[in-house]
């Protein structure tokens, strides 16, 4: 068996979106929280649902939507994630595999259907999340496989596995392993809301052991209990290798010690829905920085994966990013 | 019970599109015809699917396409067709209903599963769809609900509804009821393949008992095995009351006896997908014509939603055809 080596793995929810339009009356008239997401079970999924305009369906997850993202690059990439033997477990599987990401975890055979995300875009293009996370709840530790960790330069993982039980102790494993062989543990921090429910929990596992943290202003504020982005900078600093954290329009700021990198957002973007934005800059980073690429550089084409992603609806990506990175940034694939 | 009424009932296969990127080379090397739509089995459905690009789900179906167009415009709408009770028979059911279509075909809860079709969209715009039929073979007489057909203006079928076994006597049922109501009959051709299908049987039914017909020119001249319009044209103006006959950029001819209608094509459409092009023509001529508008005004709100439903992917529309309209052509809804 030829050995096998990975950019990066990822590890999350695996979700099928289903992707209508919105008002904010229907948001405020369903007490949604716009552009954050909700865990919701079965029951309140069918009613929401069945309240929603007609849709469209797409492979989605944080973690998915970068791997996919990654292997558009032309990148590495494994991803790690529950589905059932259904109809949306089987959309979903394709699609990450005809990506070109290596998908190998067991289906589950029983208990919850594939996990759905009921996405609202408003037409402000923000959108609001509703998950039923479904078989997600089935992913535990026995679903890591340590040769593809150790074979992957960088584990990155979404906090949003914190959500269903068992995924912090796959979590936990897979960065064990990661490190075990000498490799970087990576972690969104997803939603502020996430950060909300697991403060304490993100902030232990952090400091022990994440080399990559990404997050937006706010869920890097929450994560410190600040309304301050300079703060929660500072605080940030000392506990991992480096710290991306995303602003919109402000473009990104890739932190390393002392080392404080702008990248500025890329302009003139008609933007259509923000679904995907955050993970589609983890794409571009982790593409770059295990490609030999410079943090600003990395960071670039990062931001330049979030503005082809939310310049359509879904959160993955349309065209190859392997193509637009050679045209927009002159960037040759590794 | 309040009475109900339809301006039109649509019947159909009811499918979920799966649409995807490729390119000629694919095509050539699945043996696939360009523009055609082929009927395939699971195992050869889930062959191809093995080898696409990753892809969107939608629903889809040539009448389900028409009815949420009809929909779309404002207009009262009810859809016949069979999916099972699955998660893409859900998925189908949410999206028509949702659009503000009357449907209510009982979902067959064994045997086959829902419809899909395999859609492959080239660089040219063009789509080469594959169909599993699945469920949509347990369509029959007994799913044709008479109440519906004589509360409906027209009852509008697709010519595909000739693959399924059962499709047929359910479509010769339905035209029975209509005119026993003095309502009207409407068929779409659907497919010069189609028509090589079923030559003698579309060109019998259509003497006995079409009053509106639909086809492109492809299909018409398949129909009356010619290869020239004119001569199609002069075959089809004594078998029905209204041929409308489109011809892609060439726009449409509405015919009916001695009068010929031409509707010039929009210009400047950015052609993204051509899928539901036809579909959404019959959609605003049956509005148009349900709803008092002459021949021409109908026609051209059929050429106004075929340009919407071409200029993004799907073959459902993307916006409100109801503003749409009244924006283009300053027509106010019924």
């Amino acid at each position: 068996m030829t050995e096998r080596l990975f950019d990066t793995t990822c590890i999350g929810n695996a979700i099928v979106d289903v992707i209508s339009k919105a008002d904010d009356a229907f948001l405020a008239a369903e007490g949604l929280t716009k552009s954050a997401m909700m865990l919701i079970d079965m029951e309140r999924a069918e009613e929401l649902y069945a309240r929603m305009q007609p849709g469209i369906e797409m492979s989605g997850g944080s973690a998915g939507n970068t791997a996919a993202g990654i292997a558009s690059l032309g990148g590495k990439c494994a991803y790690i994630g529950k589905v059932r033997d259904d109809q949306l477990g089987s959309i979903f599987t394709h699609d990450i595999r005809a990506g070109g990401v290596t998908f190998e975890t067991v289906k589950s055979t029983n208990g919850a259907a594939t996990a759905r995300c009921l996405i609202l875009v408003t037409p402000d293009a923000h959108r609001t999340m509703n998950t039923y996370l479904g078989a997600c709840i089935e992913l535990g530790p026995e679903d890591i496989d340590p040769d593809i960790i150790a074979a992957s330069k960088v584990t990155y993982m979404e906090g949003y596995l914190w959500d269903p039980e068992n995924g912090k102790q796959a979590f936990r494993k897979a960065a064990d392993i990661a490190h075990a062989a000498g490799r970087q543990v990576s972690l969104t921090l997803s939603d502020s809301f996430c950060v909300n429910r697991y403060r304490e929990e993100f902030q232990e596992f952090i400091k022990s052991g994440v080399d990559i943290l990404f997050a937006n202003e706010e869920e890097i504020k929450s994560l410190y209990q600040t309304t301050d982005f300079e703060s929660a900078l500072a605080a940030v600093r000392d506990q991992v290798d480096i710290a991306c954290l995303t602003r919109s329009e402000k473009g990104a700021v890739i932190v390393r010690g002392s080392e404080v990198h702008a990248v500025p957002a890329e302009t003139n973007i008609n933007v259509v829905d923000t679904t995907g934005a955050g993970d589609l800059f983890a794409t571009g980073f982790l593409y770059g920085h295990t490609n030999g690429h410079d943090l600003t550089s990395s960071g670039r084409i990062g931001v330049m994966a979030a503005a082809e992603v939310i310049s359509h609806y879904g959160a993955r990506p349309a065209v190859s990013l392997k193509e637009l990175m050679q045209k927009k940034l002159a960037v040759s694939p590794s």
